[in-house]
């Protein structure tokens, strides 16, 4: 029996790390990985974080060309959707190249942690294609219209340090830390108020469609749901008690 | 007689300052600081400026928790309405912690000014409550989508240096001197064209609403409605005069 | 017969250099001149990328003021559709100040290259004006709603350096070499797939208007129409015999 496609590792403090594994093909994305991917997303909705990361050398190497003009195309919508609409939050942990579509996947995370070495590569134009997986949406919201538009129309290569003074990844460290910083970082959000963690991605995720009214009122909405939680009167007493609060909702 | 929750100090440049003065709590936000807040705010409308700063230590330390659970909430939007609607710029002096609605005070004023030793905090997740008070609208606008999301899921602090370098902060200026920074900038503006910093300001908050088209039409429609006035035709004469404008409109 | 109001020099690796000729003014836009670049953009649609520069020492002194209150007011909405709107991608190479309306015009380009001495000035504020041309959604856009309505309403001016480091810039470079960079870029360009980059600029384009579904419709709609294209198989088959493209279609 073959390795499966995605490797998924349950750990003991709530985070599960899913680590893309074809490295042969430095992870390409061919139908039957799309398909994998997710799977063990919605598999792993029952942990508090997820951890995506992929088997070195490559973080994502993008859509497997090699699928192109056959009948059996990637769904990227629902490629993208499990991940961006994941009800659990989700870190990409950046371990070498996110290439095109790889690229688009580590975007459509909440948050991404990049080796030194790792680098980003919307390649779509050098192909003859247009960026797609959700990158036209994601990219210009991180690091603005100006960056985003070079960088797909030049096809450019962004090196990690780049993307930390971008904004495109929310930290660089050494290429052989990425996956414990990762779990570090998700091990803190596993540690959060679920409840909240979800509305915050999920008002963070229209915020550039609504109105300021429109935002407070959602703001107002989803607070009210959450002011009545386990969550919220943990995490007020444990303020004025002065101690860590023990958020423990699903 | 108690000392009022807001003072409001009117300078003979046009500029009122107010400030937050519940110095014991840190400045938490209560129904009567808001109240008092958007009094304060309505109060300065003959201003041509608002500075709003806190009575040290803090800028404000955000909802007052006490308040939680009780009939009597803060009406957040209202508050949050006060300043980014006011008819006259708003400038934050931020001369030390601006935590949770603190920090979403801060971000609906026009520019913020931070002390070196200030910093901001979106405490909100770590209490198990959503951020609210427009901060998951005004953040994502100054920051970028990556990390306004990131710094509200990890409750994470922003230290001065750190607002400067992602257009958070305006200005970081040396602790003692944040206040007056801020009535400079405040000077400046108060001599300002008062129809047509409010059309900026107009203008900027339904930006990312509007197709080009639109805004295109927004601008135009604003700029026959100022070409008829004074301050242009002042702005205009001295410009080929090379002198100093005397805009004088309110 | 007197000089041209913008210069067109047609380069042979597919290259439309538009200068903007009317140095004594440091090419400031009366309806003459908009009405010359909009005709220059138009003439130049058969070229596969256009730089846009000025005749020394200015890029653009913004709006001619001497026309204000006249008749003969410039089409601002049709001269910045021009440029945002004009199916060749565009490059600003800002080769001297870019003031008001001619920033504006900077930000309508697709990539912007500045000169070290170069700068950025919305200057309208100082002169009782409203920010137009679509500066206020174009700047927005590119460096944050911070920085953009302070600098809007303090009418700052931006030198190359901070354009660079907000986004505002794609590339600073040494005076003499503004040009020839732009010209460098722009040829990458050329030799790019032409409607690949016109499905980029126009994602981009609606990039804040729409919800992830409907950006993911969007770029799937585009990249059908794409498949089917030569620059697509040229661009994969060249991929896979690891060799540059060599793109073909206008």
């Amino acid at each position: 029996m073959s390795e499966p496609l995605v490797i998924i590792e349950r750990r003991n403090d709530g985070v599960a790390v899913l680590t893309l594994n074809r490295p042969s093909a430095r992870t390409a994305v061919n139908v039957d990985m799309a398909t994998a991917i997710v799977d063990a997303v919605e598999a792993a909705q029952d942990a508090r974080c997820i951890v995506i990361t992929g088997a070195d050398p490559a973080f994502c190497a993008g859509l497997d060309l090699r699928n192109l003009g056959t009948d059996k195309l990637v769904d990227l919508p629902r490629f993208i959707d499990a991940v961006a609409h994941s009800e659990v939050p989700t870190i990409a942990a950046v371990n070498g190249a996110a290439v095109g579509a790889g690229m688009s996947l580590a975007l459509a995370s909440d948050i991404i942690i990049a080796g030194e070495s790792a680098y980003f590569l919307p390649s779509f134009a050098r192909l003859g294609l247009v960026p797609d997986a959700g990158i036209t949406f994601h990219l210009a919201r991180r690091i603005g219209g100006g960056r985003s538009l070079s960088s797909l129309m030049l096809a450019e290569k962004i090196d990690a340090k780049t993307a930390l003074n971008w904004g495109l990844a929310y930290a660089v460290v050494p290429d052989a830390e990425v996956v414990a910083r990762a779990q570090a970082v998700a091990r803190r959000l596993a540690t959060g108020p679920c409840a909240v963690l979800g509305q915050i991605r999920s008002l963070h995720a229209s915020t550039f469609d609504n109105s300021l009214q429109e935002q407070l009122r959602a703001e107002r909405s989803a607070q009210e749901m959450t002011l009545e939680t386990h969550d919220c009167v943990e995490g007020v007493r444990a303020f004025f008690e002065k101690r860590e609060p023990n958020f423990s909702e699903h």
